[in-house]
């Protein structure tokens, strides 16, 4: 199953999308009520996931073309701050060494966070903030959409804890974060998260995940890789943050960007008006914005 | 004006507290309505300052005492994370610099957020965690609440943006803050962060603030400082953070913490099961909590 959040007649809605990714569903039919995406994911049973199948396949007059829809970000107003993992690319934590970090590949997952402020859809514009910033930077990552709370969860039970996946473009203002030492403002600008287009529910794709993931600017290829070559996977990436840690039911996960960053060319290629920066995983999506 | 979150009567409850801060009035009975303490401050109307007053001061009735309520964080679910700043009092960035951080002074302030669960109240316990923490350290800081939505806020506007100040304990597991290069995962187990006892409104503690800060463990007074002594003041920090960035009715803002650390001695001295971590600030109140 394919879940959204799309703006339709005047207002916010939660929505089945058909594996083709050309008509919706509004999910408010099969609930008898409205929800957000925060709640229909509190609320989500696996049950839900055939019997929402079954409910929109036998009432194809429901679909709603995509393209009378505005997406939204999948989830346009977590609760808790998304969290982010740094450098868990090997090729990336090596072509970042020399610019900003102390040490190469880490030993024990880097997190930080961005808060809700930074979240777009696909399809809005990426603000520059030319009066703080020079240095605004790209990062295609997979983002994991956590499903019920827990704490010290075992790796061997991470997936029961997942809801499914969609795209994030953790853009980065690279002078911010390095002039202030930790991460977060730098990477909590305006506009600086892209996420969507969509969450596919892990059900679709079942772990161990095995998905290229690409990110173009002008439709130049800048970063390439494979979900598999992560430092830290993700069952490995819930089980030690979970330690002492509680996640949530709607907490969004993001795991880590591949090589071919701005930052990393010589000279550095950091983003400007006009660009076009598209991140793309197989099997989730597209996610598509523009500089402004 | 100081307001509390309380439990009361078998369920959470937001109270006005008089001057002496021996009884609380529930602001369900001014209001006519139930609110939690997110909802209060973001419909705020600084005329209600004094008409609270006026309120509870003709309805002593209406009073309770304050050893019948069970006082809770005065923000038990805020909508964001915690935003901390690092390293913002001279001495104390000094006795970590060989510890931890990389240079002395920071030139610019240093950011990194705490989640909601690291949230207890006073007289709650914090845990250890032992079988992932062996260095778990108290921080006494003054917490800024936010009282109203803003970007690119000028210093000298910052006030209109403040709802009132709390005391924070920002307890750090010292060794997974080094260990995750980024602070996030050390700066957030569950309960390590107790906060409270109340919010005293900004209209009864006007800036510039010159407030004695204390931390006591067991009785032995471990740091002592004033708050005008922080490297960035409180203007300072709500302009610089809001550049690019918005800053969110009932955010809470943890403004750093002075010397006198568990870490800072030779040999560190670390929290261990027992413990009293009494916090202080003047013209605010006193956090207690125990070690468990």
């Amino acid at each position: 199953m394919i879940y959204a959040t799309i703006y339709y007649n005047g207002k916010q809605e939660i929505c089945s999308v058909d594996p083709e990714g050309n008509r919706v569903f509004l999910l408010s039919e099969f609930l008898d009520s409205e929800k957000n995406m925060n709640e229909f994911i509190e609320e989500y049973n696996d049950e839900w996931t055939d019997q929402i199948a079954f409910f929109f396949g036998t009432r194809p007059n429901l679909s709603i073309p995509l393209d009378e829809v505005k997406l939204l970000a999948p989830i346009p107003n977590p609760k808790r701050n998304l969290i982010c993992v740094g450098k868990n690319f090997v090729a990336h934590a090596d072509e970042l060494d020399s610019k900003i970090f102390s040490d190469n590949v880490p030993k024990h997952p880097i997190y930080f966070t961005k808060p809700d402020h930074t979240i777009i859809a696909t399809g809005e514009d990426i603000l520059l903030h030319e009066n703080i910033t020079k240095e605004v930077d790209y990062e295609v990552e997979l983002a994991v959409v956590i499903g019920k709370n827990g704490s010290d969860i075992p790796a061997e039970k991470a997936e029961e804890y997942i809801f499914g996946y969609t795209i994030a473009n953790d853009i980065s203002a690279r002078d911010l974060q390095n002039r202030h030492e930790q991460w977060y403002k730098g990477k909590s600008l305006k506009t600086h998260c892209p996420m969507g287009p969509w969450i596919i529910h892990k059900s679709m794709l079942p772990l161990p995940l095995s998905l290229e993931l690409k990110c173009y600017v002008n439709n130049e290829l800048r970063q390439h890789a494979n979900t598999k070559d992560m430092v830290f996977d993700i069952p490995a990436l819930i089980s030690d943050l979970s330690r002492g840690f509680e996640l949530k039911a709607g907490d969004i996960l993001l795991t880590g960007t591949p090589a071919g960053v701005g930052m990393g060319f010589d000279p550095p290629r950091y983003l400007k008006s006009g660009d076009e920066v598209i991140c793309q995983i197989e099997k989730i999506g597209v996610l598509s914005n523009k500089v402004k």
